[in-house]
């Protein structure tokens, strides 16, 4: 195939596309898992040789253990940097894994992109599981089959006494990264997100967002992980995780029942102008099409756009951004051409029954 | 009836929600005539017996002509302030009629609207004519018949050197006032409208902003009107008005023409967001409904928006403003309340097919 960035730009994201537990505030869940192959040096020290192998041995691992279906294997050294920000984009590959030229780092996933593994990033595999809604016991289950089957034909770095041994000291031990993707749309306007923010980092998780930081935060979308992989069992670490996210979830929940009942038409005006602009703009920047997005989002949560598929919100978060939107194109643009074809994808997205 | 204001709320504009030629730029013509009755001193001097005995005559001269049919008549002395700013937003009374408790003023209008006359104003009487569209000329043929009736019954005071006399000198001679109001979105996206007022200016008439003045205008709506009514006769003074409505309506469609041309997505842009705003906002100042509804006006005529109809925006011009916004609500409004409440009829009569 020419180009088998285009099939994977047409083909759905079963994360954002499918309906999970507790999917209107927790878009999402993944689990990472850091291995790395015994007797060949980390990435950063390997050579070209070793860096081969490492591929070779994983492609084999998964093609023999089936353990992604019908995977889909691109090579970063051969994509374009378009392409390898789509993929970036889609979360399937980290942000370190974009620049350099390392022939042999590759990432292989399944359809759907539900469950993936990047070869010669940091380590010498990243592999995880990302499905929609709260459910990290779920993905978990999936990763650790998917763990045991590549460790049946893989010799991992492993020690007695620390667990697992990872090209950074931060992975060491479980090599796990657990997070979830939340949408705290209400706790944003109610300037409590940066609070939220200091409680969950106090509790030793991390809180980011997705698109800024803080208040600058464009979209409401954060993503809430574990900070530490060590002297904990992957059990616990997750059952932590995932009962802080139950909390900040009934915050959310709770943060919205006050706002419909003491600011009512404050929301409704809130989220029908942002549901007007998205409908009916021509130009649209980044920044306003993801704001607005996320009040749209709100207001399909709350039930006021029963004709809104909130599947439909959650892929409009991905492809309005840079670089879908120039894959869409078939060229780069500028700025304002952006904010054209954006305005446009958004418009058809939206018209769509 | 309790409250005869209530009906004429509810009866339909005929010069906003009829056609007329040219009714994409030119919203509507009026010719008001100023007349008094000789032998009374005009309504500035004249004692409260004079100033019934006006009424009277007037009275019975609208009915013995029937110079108006199904005449409605109101007394300004007996009614609320608000609905006095009723028919001052209907342009049923002018602005100098509102003050004061002058008991004998009244106002007598068909059903409809189109013709009126105002009594005990700053002259005797004030009649007008008010068509949709551009039609000087069909305006000027009924209001002379209006004038020839009541002049068959009243005594008009007259000068044969210097024509009707009134009581202030820049009305004498014809007494007329012909005006068209005008929609210039266009003109003033190019900021090329102050340039226009000044040559209207330049050429003896006068151009001011129904909603504001200059730069400062909401909405791009513009009344063009003759100064002089002295030593010219009405057909010449009604010619030269057309002809330089003609002008500016031309210059409106030339800037429009260059506007899709040159800046389509611009365009596109800004009427999509109006009516976008339009239809979804639950709050709205009355400058950001003013100026929406020009954009969405200007869209219509444009034939982005073949589903909403040119006539209902018309009404909605006449609708958000605050007397009749609180007529609706039936009560005095708060700024908010009028916020919301404003969004809400426009939502809906957008909303209706």
């Amino acid at each position: 195939m020419k180009d088998p960035i285009e099939k994977v730009v047409k083909q759905g994201v079963s994360w954002l596309a499918d309906s999970g537990p507790e999917d209107d505030i927790a878009i999402s869940s993944r689990i990472r898992l850091a291995r790395n192959i015994s007797a060949i040096p980390f990435p950063v020290n390997a050579n070209r040789d070793q860096m081969k192998s490492v591929l070779k041995a994983v492609e084999l691992a998964t093609e023999r253990t089936s353990c992604i279906a019908n995977p889909i294997e691109l090579k970063i050294g051969e994509m374009s940097m378009l392409d390898r920000h789509i993929l970036l984009e889609r979360r399937l590959i980290s942000r370190e894994m974009i620049g350099g030229e390392k022939n042999f780092s590759a990432v292989i996933f399944s359809e759907g992109e539900s469950h993936g593994i990047m070869v010669n990033e940091e380590d010498h595999i990243r592999m995880q599981v990302m499905k929609p809604g709260l459910q990290l016991g779920e993905v978990w289950k999936e990763i650790d089959i998917m763990d045991s089957l590549l460790g049946q034909e893989l010799s991992f770095a492993f020690s007695d006494e620390i667990g697992y041994l990872t090209s950074c000291p931060t992975n060491v031990g479980t090599g796990i990264r657990a997070s979830v993707m939340l949408h705290l749309p209400s706790l944003a306007l109610a300037e409590q997100i940066n609070g939220v923010i200091q409680a969950i980092n106090k509790l030793g998780l991390a809180a980011r967002g997705i698109f800024g930081e803080g208040t600058e935060n464009l979209g409401s979308l954060y993503q809430i992980s574990n900070q530490s992989t060590l002297g904990e069992t992957e059990d616990q670490i997750i059952e932590k995780l995932e009962s802080v996210i139950k909390q900040i979830i009934s915050h959310e929940k709770n943060s919205r029942k006050i706002l419909l009942e003491n600011k009512r038409e404050f929301l409704l005006n809130f989220v029908g102008r942002a549901y007007g602009i998205l409908r009916h703009s021509y130009m649209i920047s980044s920044q306003e099409a993801l704001n607005s997005l996320s009040a749209l989002r709100l207001g399909v949560d709350m039930g006021m756009f029963t004709s809104v598929d909130i599947h439909k919100v959650n892929e409009l978060f991905l492809l309005v951004q840079p670089a879908h939107l120039q894959k869409f194109a078939a060229k780069e643009l500028e700025p304002e051409e952006r904010d054209i074809l954006r305005a446009k994808i958004i418009r058809e997205k939206l018209h769509q029954k």
